[in-house]
């Protein structure tokens, strides 16, 4: 994106988030600390590199923390910031969003049956 | 994405407008119908290969409609549906994010004054 937007705080924002994996990287950190590898469980399809270029990415913006434990073997955990909670009215909003305008496609229905 | 993620109604809302310019597409247009230039104007940077598939996409999510008018030059204006409109919400919350939490870069500030 080109700086020129950024005076518009909706298009900083965008410049932020605006990227699926970031946003579901945040709705699962919402809800507590999360490993990298239940990041990566619950991003199915994820490459490791792009999760850790983005939560590398995300914890430059001041959204979350990485803290490494000295445990065997190695524990690293990702935790949200205060500034990384306040991005909970979006996700609310794309939550709303989905389940008013965007039904659950057949195929998942079926499958959570 | 994979379609795994589907069942999750945030990420099935991040899959429509987990992107920078698709944001910034919704939020010109929640102030009314706009033409392709116009779009291009404000997303400046974009090509207008990508404003043109980003444009696709949304009308084929039924986010907006495109008409084209028989004029000289022909005009063509893109506008939200309901469905986009409801939108609306995600992007205030983004806008008081982005106030709230992004401050104006010192440039831009010394530009607007």
């Amino acid at each position: 994106m080109n700086h020129v937007h950024q005076s518009c705080p909706i298009a900083r924002t965008a410049e932020l988030v605006g990227d699926t994996y970031t946003i579901l990287i945040v709705r699962d950190l919402i809800g507590g600390s999360k490993r990298f590898g239940q990041l990566q469980e619950s991003l199915q399809g994820v490459s490791p590199k792009t999760l850790s270029q983005r939560l590398k990415t995300l914890e430059a913006a001041d959204i979350l923390t990485r803290e490494a434990f000295a445990e065997i073997p190695p524990r690293v955990e990702y935790t949200l910031t205060e500034k990384g909670q306040a991005l909970h009215a979006i996700i609310e909003a794309m939550r709303e969003f989905g389940e008013t305008y965007l039904p659950e496609p057949i195929g998942d229905v079926l499958r959570a049956s």
